[in-house]
Formats: structure tokens, C-alpha cells, sequence
């Protein structure tokens, strides 16, 4: 079993001094996940999808997959989810893996319909346009963004990136790594996850905040997703299947992401990098504050005003 | 339909002068695209995948997925790709959405095998560990990169990010989308692809590369595949499937990227920027040139030499 940041040899060149370094260098872990899925009444787990993922928080990550997917309704659905203990072949030790996840559904909740996904790849897309794909993400989204009536700071927005590195700096020593937290309105950091691929890291924090019921519970109403590089149609997609009506990315959404969140009724703000910031949709959530260290303008002396000279065409 | 980089109405605010301006933007455009394929004797095409991707060079994205993940062997499987004419229904006029792509196979070339394939989001694992991912790999992909005897300067490498920026920004306005180039052991530019889709922009250059027979051909031996973000495990499968002996990344690569470059025997050089490289794999492919200002070593007038002193146990 691997786990998060593996070491591996490198040879650091600079050709500039013509120097070559062999050091020992921390790697971003990926390895590959399977989430099974079983329900009481099945005989046995189906597979749901195999992701390419960081190790650690698999059970969140799982847990936010099935979530933002619309594959279930709340962790409520949940009744365990358990690593299955195949040994790893590669493992000298005969340890297991720990690559394979088995959720097993709540008494009475039914396996997640499959159908209509399709084979090989296919993760958030279910139309072969635009809209189709919103549409098909709307049927599975549960919740009116419209409604949320929360305000957020431009400046809490702005702060918000670089206290997910700093939350990030902890675990990220390899470069590598995605990151995502979730916030409240006020700023307060509710969980960060980080993995090599981003989607991963917007499950693993969502699905922690359903898990531990963070930030007022699920749906994540009021709260703010702030994630490390661009906002896509899946990132945005999953937001809105997790009821969080402020999406912020550090760099460029896409002009499906924007076209969601304008669907979705939810806030899209991207190159948010201090002290500046872009909003895509849903402006009215986002308070601009004057400047504080606006120097306050003292009324001047009174002095008498010209009155406007009305410009007339010349005689003649 | 949509094309590459769509205009929207943006707010731009910012909290240092409190201001907030309202101007059009342009946005990275994603779209899905559906791949369909078409053996001659089967009655129709079947999917194969949906992939969100930014739209144009379509038929080299649909190609270079289909010859990456293995499922075919050269373009000249190919007898056909047309984009299918199904009116978008989002489309004011009834065109198509240009988002279905149908790939007619050539006489005698059977259907890719999709079985084996897991269903929803499996792109690149087949098995459930990093090891078993790789042989999976090794099964699809059709090339030995051990005998590749390439030779690459490490100063050619160096000037690669930049390179493939200049390409890039010629059409990217949004700074949001992955850039990919292939390019000649000594620096020159076979193709240069984007997209929102790291995987997509991989695919695009080397489909590319496949339909124009770039750089001697398929599999593409002695060329560099340069990418702007990360090296991931399902990008050096990509750059092993068709051949690629040297993938070099602007950024991290991931831990089973490293594990699979080094079964391949492909050379992975990471966190390129002038002047420096890491070398993950294959350092025997970079040359590392002394530089060019060193200052020549004088010989120095000779000296007696002491001879070296043996060192003996003390008496008593």
C-alpha cells in the first residue's frame, strides 16, 4: 500500500551551472480508487466508477461522489462504507491495497440508477450539447440555488485562495496536488482536501461536510467552494448537486461552468487573486466594501461656481 | 453551436479601489463531444465515449483517443470521420451542435473492444492497483521506448514551456486552457494543441500527428511531448500508446506517472523551467551541456605535490 507523498530518486539538472543533483524527491501519490456500490437488498456491490485519486479520505471521496453525482440524496443513504481487504498482488507483505471501497446503502434506499450514464469516460455530460448536459444535471440536482439568500465580502473572497495554501502547504510538499475547501460566508475554513486530480478534491471536501454535517448540514446552504485552478462544468456541477450557491476558482471558469451557474441561480467568481476578482454569475451575492483606507474628503472652502456657458453657434 | 471562445458579460471587481466595472470576456468554451465508432461490417456505430472538451480539431481529438487508449492501432484503421448532422435542438436555427463525431472504420478492421472498460468515469485504470493500472497499460500500448536511443539537450527542454506558451497564446485570450506540443529532439514544432481538457489537448496534438504523419510517422519515435500542467498517469499512457520516448511538464508529475515512464523506459522530466529540469525516468536521454560562459581553467604552475601521508597505527 502507497500512501500520499511517496519518495522517489530524481536528477535536478540547471543548465545554467551545468550542475546535475540526485536527491531524494516527495511525489504526489495517484493511485487508482474503485467505489462499489451494494444495497441491502442485492446480492452483491456493483461497481460505480474507478478515479484516478491521491490516497487518504477515500471514504469522503467516495461518500462526495455519489453525492455530487446524484447518485444519492444525503449521507443519511449510507449505512457503512468499508476498504475491502483484497491483497495487493504487488504488495510484499500481502497487504491489501486499499484501492477498493465498498459503500453499503441504508435499510430501504435502492442501488443508484446506472443507466443513462455512459461507458468509458463518460463523467458529467449527459446530452451531446450544451444544454443537454445542464439539463441532464438539473434533473439530477435537488436544490434551488436561486432562493439562497446569502452576502459574501469581495474581500473574504479575495482572502480565500491564500488561505487554502496555507491550509494546503501542510500536507502538499510535491507541487502536484488540487486543492478545495469550503468556507462560510464569513471565511471560516469548514474542511480542505487536496488530490492529483481536482474533482477528487471537491468530493473529498464535500463529502467530508456531509459526513460531519459541516456548515449547517446538507444541503451546504450559504457556504462558499473555493478551489486551486479553473472551475468546470463538473466542478460547478457538483456545487450545485451539493446545494453550495458560491463557486470561486483562482483561474478561469468555462463557458459551461458559466452557463450552469447562471442556470443553477448560483454565484461563479473566477481569477479571484487579490486584490481583484471576476464574477460570472449571481453578482447580487457579492458586497463590494469602499476602500478603508479611503482618506475621507474634507469639504472645501465654499468657493463661488461659473456658472455653465451655454456654447452657441458664432454670428455670422 | 458554440465555438472556441465565446464572449460573456463579466464584473470585474476590485477591493483595493472599491470599483467595479462591467465588460464582455472571453471564456474557454467547453462543450461534449460524443465518439462514435463504426466497424464496416457492424449494422451501426456505437459509442465509444463523452469527453467535455473545447471545440475544434475534433477528428485529430477523436483520433488520438482511439490510438492513445490502445483501442486502435494507426490512422489508417480509419477510412472516415464525419461529424454527425443531428440538428441541436438549444439551436435557434435547428443546426447541428457539432458535438457527435462518427468514425467509419477501413475495410477489415474490427470494432475496439469496449469490454474490460469499467462504466462511469473510467478513463485509464483498468485494475485496482497502481501496478495492475500500469500492465493494463502495458498490454494496450504497441511500442517498446527502451530502444528509442534519442538524445535530448537539456537547454532544448528548457525552452520548451515557453515555446509552447508562444504557440498557445496566439489563441488563447481566456488563460483557461491546457496547452500540449510535440516537438523535434532539437526543439522544432511538429503541433501544438488546446483544451480545456489537459487529456483532450494530448489527444488533439497526437491525433494530429497520426492524420499528417508528423515527425516521421507513427509510433513517434525521437520526438518530445511537452504539456503546461501536470504529468499524470493517464498522460504518459497517452504519450506511451503512441510512442512518445520523452513527456516533459511545466509542473509536478504524479507518483504512477514516474512508476509507469520508468516501466516504459520513457525519459519524464518535470517542473521544467529555464534553467532548471527534474529528471524522473530516462535520464540517459538528456544531455546536460557545460555552460557556455564558463570561464576556462587556467592550468596552474605546477607545484610540488606532498606525497600522501599512510596512516599508521601509533606505537604503543
Amino acid at each position: 500500500m502507497r500512501r500520499s507523498s511517496p519518495r522517489s530518486p530524481v536528477l535536478r539538472l540547471d543548465t545554467a551551472t551545468g550542475t546535475a543533483v540526485r536527491r531524494p524527491d516527495s511525489l504526489a501519490a495517484e493511485e487508482p480508487l474503485e467505489v462499489r456500490v451494494r444495497a441491502l437488498s442485492e446480492p452483491e456491490a456493483a461497481p460505480v466508477v474507478v478515479t484516478m485519486r491521491t490516497p487518504g479520505e477515500d471514504v469522503d471521496l467516495a461518500l462526495g461522489f455519489l453525492l455530487t453525482e446524484g447518485l444519492l440524496a444525503s449521507a443519511d443513504d449510507v449505512a457503512a462504507v468499508v476498504h475491502c481487504g483484497d491483497p495487493d498482488p504487488a504488495d510484499p507483505d500481502g497487504l491489501s491495497s486499499m484501492n477498493v471501497l465498498q459503500v453499503t446503502l441504508a435499510p430501504g434506499v435502492p442501488a443508484p440508477d446506472l443507466e443513462g450514464r455512459r461507458t468509458f469516460g463518460m463523467t458529467s455530460a449527459c446530452g451531446v450539447c450544451g444544454s443537454a448536459s445542464i439539463d441532464a444535471v438539473s434533473r439530477r440536482s435537488r436544490y434551488d440555488l436561486s432562493g439562497d439568500g446569502v452576502v459574501v465580502d469581495a474581500e473574504v473572497l479575495t482572502s480565500l485562495p491564500d488561505r487554502l495554501r496555507s491550509a494546503q502547504r501542510i500536507f502538499d510538499r510535491t507541487g502536484g496536488l488540487h486543492a478545495a475547501g469550503l468556507f462560510t460566508a464569513d471565511g471560516e475554513l469548514l474542511a480542505v482536501a487536496e488530490d492529483v486530480g481536482r474533482h477528487n478534491a471537491v468530493d473529498k471536501v464535500l463529502g467530508r461536510a456531509a459526513r460531519e454535517r459541516l456548515g449547517g448540514g446538507w444541503p451546504l446552504r450559504g457556504s462558499v467552494l473555493q478551489v486551486s485552478g479553473r472551475a468546470s462544468f463538473e466542478l460547478a456541477q457538483k456545487a450545485w448537486c451539493a446545494g453550495v450557491p458560491v463557486l470561486s476558482a483562482v483561474s478561469a471558469p468555462s463557458s459551461l461552468a458559466v452557463e450552469l451557474a447562471r442556470t443553477a441561480g448560483m454565484t461563479l467568481a473566477g481569477f479571484v487573486r487579490a486584490p481583484r476578482l471576476n464574477v460570472y454569475s449571481g453578482e447580487h451575492r457579492v458586497r463590494l466594501a469602499p476602500p478603508a483606507e479611503a482618506v475621507p474628503v474634507v469639504a472645501p472652502v465654499a468657493t463661488p461656481v461659473a456658472a455653465p456657458v451655454a456654447v452657441r453657434p458664432l454670428p455670422g
